[in-house]
């Protein structure tokens, strides 16, 4: 008996040749460029369904393009398991996020299937559409489709590249949206006895740590201010003397110093969150080397699988931002709010999952997603909705994603010994 | 005897008249633009000789187009007396800045005439081309040269808005620049007695002080960094650990706040100095809200009357960096260093002012010049300078300069009452 785990004829040998032709057909040098309701995401589940008929492994599409591969079980009537991710990509991005679950869930319904042992309830492969809100500005608009989730104004939302509507775009790949509004969703929560999602890691902590795979507790919510700003005034650099200056640098430094002590407080209590500031900007048309800055442009992403913390994060950052006004006569405006709800991802399913990975030996860590998936909109519905990272390098959403074939086997044994049962 | 300090008969009276005159001539709303040799410096210099004219005092240019208007005094081989400032201004730019100068020295000569008592020394009125570096990216090109120090590669220099360079811009009003170079300078140091700047505060100190006037104390020099960055390392803002981040943007923070407290410090200690971060922001190509910055870019301008307290902050500053990059695994590049000498400002000079201030019970504060003037090249020749800032609202360098012309007198009053000695 060779290895289930690792070569081209083991378990992962169909996932490996799943990816490979995956990247051939979506190559966009350099990485991969799948968009959502266009052609490469088109490419991608051409050949999914194209690996299912070689498996003969019916096929079915729902109206919004999702596509579901199926094992089926022998008890019909008994609610399904459901694994899978999505099949779009970032531009020029890496073949492994999204992708890399796909052919996971392809490869555990070929093991199963080989098997010849009928599990009891059906394994549903769903391959879900538009996930990366690079491409339309919203979330998991495959996954809420499925669900019925979708809103009418949505359709109306313009990709990025093209300008053109989603309505647009659907139709075009062959999903009249009025098909989809008014109508139940494809999926119903209580036919679902659970959801796992496999996906690549986006940050570090499973090759800092070194443990090939990572279970998720929870997908972190957050709250968002895309375009604040704080304004002082502008004056000459050299003439105006430290106690008469209302700086829109120093006192953003001063926030975001106050919310470095606060996040390493956070960070010994064992409060996971993260406080980002991707974008900050003195006004280019206004600023000087010479001048004091007098307004300063900022984004702030801070994001926990805990709502209490994420709470806890503003009630601070407001009282922060007051002190700063009062001592530096400036003035904050955090502009418009976006806020999402944490996804507590079920207990039971990660530990039967980590009961199969301590019988395998094969390491993991349980830590929360700090990146949103579709896993959410699952937990959202009541799905038991689990999800396994696999160590990658490099991060996400760029060509040098580096995921190992063997860590994807080892998350491809625990899942074939738990859907197998 | 009518008061000699305000009124259109007063000695200020005359000054009004050419700031009226010189605003109208000059005018491109919002407020004057006066190009360094351009249009706007010509038609100002033109309007000085005019009034020298009228008041029957010689005028003199050098090969540089500054221009000298003579009071004589009784014995021609006495080190002169020089008062003046500069004709141009910023795009847009106020009236005062410079305009004031060369307006209370008008006033002044006139006032010496109009007593009729000839003083021992000559006094001249200098009108200093070129001053304001947006137009050409060099600093005192008028008085540098006044004193032969203009390089031949300055020549080349591009004005910001044209793209010629500053040899035909000078050669256009009349200037050839070849005769200027390896020319021994205009002014022989050793033939100025002293030399005395009037010009607007371009800072709060004097309305905030409620003081009409100031004496300058030293004109800050300087350290710049117009071009610096701190590299981090790029990643998903929801997936990267706290402990396992190299955030551009804390770093950065780190920096400022470190700069705060050392500030802070140097000021409670009574040492002078300006701290600006003008220019700040990510890499527009590569930021995102949802991204930990991998890089930011800042400008540093620091500035102080001392050049002990400028050593002091920039061997705290590098050892602020080096603490920085150990602790968050991030580096530094301040990139190009420009840097400039303080100009300590006549000891003599301001007391003999601030005596005479005194006597008409005119309120004084002494503090150092942020800005850089051109008394600062006089100083460094060796020249014995001075400065008087006259109270001044809303900084300048923008058309909402408000000068007084009563602190203008106050100016004139003891600047006369000095010279006509």
């Amino acid at each position: 008996m060779t290895d289930q785990r690792t070569g081209p004829d083991g378990i992962d040998g169909l996932a490996a040749s799943f990816l490979a032709d995956l990247e051939a057909r979506t190559a966009d040098p350099p990485g991969v460029t799948r968009q959502a309701y266009g052609s490469g995401e088109a490419a991608a589940h051409r050949l999914l369904a194209a690996y299912a008929g070689r498996l003969g492994l019916p096929v079915e599409t729902d109206r919004a393009g999702n596509l579901y591969v199926t094992l089926r079980g022998r008890d019909p009537a008994a609610p399904v398991w459901m694994i899978g991710s999505h099949l779009d990509s970032v531009p020029h991005g890496g073949n492994f996020d999204g992708g890399a679950g796909v052919a996971a869930g392809l490869a555990v319904l070929a093991e199963i299937k080989r098997r010849a042992v009928q599990p009891r309830r059906s394994i549903v492969l769903v391959a879900i559409r538009a996930e990366e809100s690079t491409w339309f500005p919203a979330s998991y608009i495959g996954s809420r489709a499925a669900f019925g989730l979708l809103a009418a104004p949505e359709l109306d939302l313009k990709r990025s590249d093209t300008g053109e509507t989603l309505a647009v775009h659907m139709r075009r790949e062959g999903f009249p949206p009025e098909r989809l509004l008014g109508e139940p969703g494809y999926l119903d929560p209580a036919r679902l006895h659970g959801f796992i999602e496999v996906h690549i890691e986006q940050g570090p902590t499973l090759v800092l740590d070194r443990k090939p795979i990572g279970l998720v507790s929870a997908i972190a919510g957050s709250f968002r201010y895309r375009s604040a700003r704080v304004r002082g005034a502008y004056g000459h650099s050299g003439a105006v003397a430290r106690r008469h200056r209302h700086d829109a640098v120093f006192a953003f430094a001063d926030m975001v110093a106050a919310l470095d002590r606060l996040w390493a407080d956070l960070d010994a209590a064992g409060k996971a969150a993260t406080i980002t500031l991707g974008e900050v900007s003195t006004d280019p048309e206004m600023h000087a080397f010479s001048k004091i800055p007098g307004e300063l442009c900022f984004s702030l992403d801070v994001r926990s699988g805990d709502s209490q913390v994420l709470a806890e994060i503003r009630r601070d950052l407001e009282a922060i931002a007051k002190r700063i006004e009062d001592a530096r006569g400036v003035s904050f405006d955090f502009g418009l709010l976006t806020a999402s709800t944490p996804a507590v991802l079920d207990a039971g399913i990660r530990e039967a999952l980590a009961e199969q990975a301590r019988r395998h030996r094969i390491g993991y860590v349980v830590l929360p997603s700090g990146a949103g998936h579709d896993a959410a909109v699952f937990a959202q519905q009541g799905v038991a909705t689990a999800m396994i990272f696999v160590r990658n390098e490099n991060g996400s959403h760029n060509p040098d994603e580096a995921m190992q074939l063997e860590d994807l086997g080892c998350a491809l044994t625990i899942l074939v010994d738990l859907l197998a049962e």
